[in-house]
């Protein structure tokens, strides 16, 4: 993005030029602002379940800075010629989904288009000595990975016409799952798992956090289906993107499946969390260590 | 828009389903979340100037509510051929129009679209018992209109190639203008007048506050040219739609000149705020009375 003209303020803890999941405002001494806007066209044929996913995807960004969702507005984009149930379908989903995780919808903005694309902007609230960031992994936390990766393998499956209901299913399941974290959660560092592949949102956190994550590729969560369809060759052309731009910064301890490795820069639409911290929040994929020769690396 | 299901919440002050102009949300005894989300295609062909006008534009529904805007999230539709150059250009005019609004913005997101749309997600903080709703209009009060009217037939004329660049010029800045009320306002209900023209948008209030709107046509502020644009017939498809909304909730008093007559229907670009109060804020262009035979009368 080019560079913008931008108000400096002390109450900005996180802003638009960090490589964080989302925005965060100081109003006091208790509360920061902590916000995010996402929109992206149809990933399922679905309406109703296109809509849920969008609204779980972008409340993720909120999760993600360990904030709390408040309030929402949606972002529609809906072509003349629509068809007005999906359309309800898709704010039917959303909506649903924003009552699950407690966030108020309060407004929202439509304009027409010959394409299809819906998300949020989401406000949430965090304590601002509690935000999550990138920056703070230490030598010695863990990292977690809280959803399986591959959703853009399955994706990409599914277009080729090789991907079985039940793997479709789960791939849709993992999607919807709201990204909470535990209240009582100590934290040093975390980011959701998206376009990037998790590779590339790991390489910002150990560049932020001036450490070296080690992830161990025998224990990645993997969505079912997922390692198949990776060996058919379904790899998103956002995979091949996300490793020209990352692979500089990976060693490799050994050699690695090419279909599990494929899966580290998997593309995600609503991924899981990496959590970098001293204890686990779900499957354990790594940890942290000083800042070795590369950002990254994979045994 | 369809019906959604949504989280009851007794902090929602202002939510989804009024017709006003941004959401509300309490978040304690002195303060409130006035939020909304507007973007939309080049309405002029500088971008340094589309953008400023985008910001002005979404700031607006802030200043509408009587709030103070306080953080914006860019919001980005991009061809993938689109002019670096250009997006630049349209980033500085919002985010130097942002700074005039002391407005940080701390986050964006961006989608490949065939078409440039942009503008913001706000919000704003408001003291929860000095929201400007559509609801409080009271007999006895005057209604002033902060900008002049005619951003949709002067637009229309450019794409005639009827317009005068001096003409074109004033549309500009008063797009550009900030929607600034002053901090002691007394305002009873207010609303910014965009899309639906003056009198749509004054149905909506005429019809929150159970009240009747008299504007006197021989007072209303126009921009240099639009009457003259609109006898040559310049006149927006959107002014046709809004009329056929509206008129049969307006009385007119006597014969109104039809060019002066369409610009009460036309659909202005970044707007002024239509306020009803016991004193004038800017040009005075009617008086609120005890609800009539129709909500609007025009004299």
């Amino acid at each position: 993005m080019p560079r913008v003209p931008r108000l400096k303020s002390d109450n900005v803890l996180v802003g638009f030029d960090t490589s964080d999941d989302a925005g965060v405002y100081q109003l006091d001494a208790t509360r920061a602002l902590v916000q995010t806007v996402d929109f992206f066209t149809p990933i399922v044929d679905d309406p109703y379940t296109f809509g849920a996913i969008a609204a779980a995807n972008s409340l993720s960004d909120i999760y993600a800075m360990g904030g709390a969702p408040l309030t929402a507005l949606s972002v529609l984009c809906w072509p003349a010629a629509g068809d007005e149930a999906d359309l309800e379908a898709i704010l039917r989903g959303g909506g649903e989904k924003m009552i699950e995780a407690g966030c108020v919808v309060i407004g929202g903005h439509s304009v027409k288009d010959e394409e299809i694309k819906f998300g949020y902007a989401v406000t949430g609230l965090v304590e601002p000595e509690r935000v999550w960031t990138n920056a703070g992994a230490q030598p010695g936390d863990w990292l977690s990975l809280t959803k399986p990766l591959g959703t853009g393998v399955i994706s990409t499956a599914v277009k080729r016409d090789l991907a079985r209901e039940a793997d479709v299913a789960g791939a849709v399941q993992s999607m919807l799952k709201l990204n909470r974290a535990p209240a009582d959660a100590q934290v040093h560092a975390c980011t959701d798992v998206t376009g990037f592949g998790l590779l590339g949102h790991a390489r910002e956190m150990a560049l932020a956090s001036q450490v070296t994550l080690e992830i161990d590729a025998a224990s990645l969560p993997l969505l079912e289906g997922a390692l198949d369809y990776a060996r058919l060759g379904a790899i998103p052309g956002g995979a091949r993107n996300n490793r020209e731009f990352v692979e500089s910064c990976v060693r490799y301890l050994r050699e690695i499946d090419p279909a599990v490795d494929a899966l580290l820069y998997d593309p995600q639409t609503s991924g899981g969390l990496l959590i970098a911290a001293p204890q686990a929040y779900g499957p354990l994929i790594g940890r942290v260590l000083p800042r070795g020769e590369r950002p990254l690396q994979v045994r």
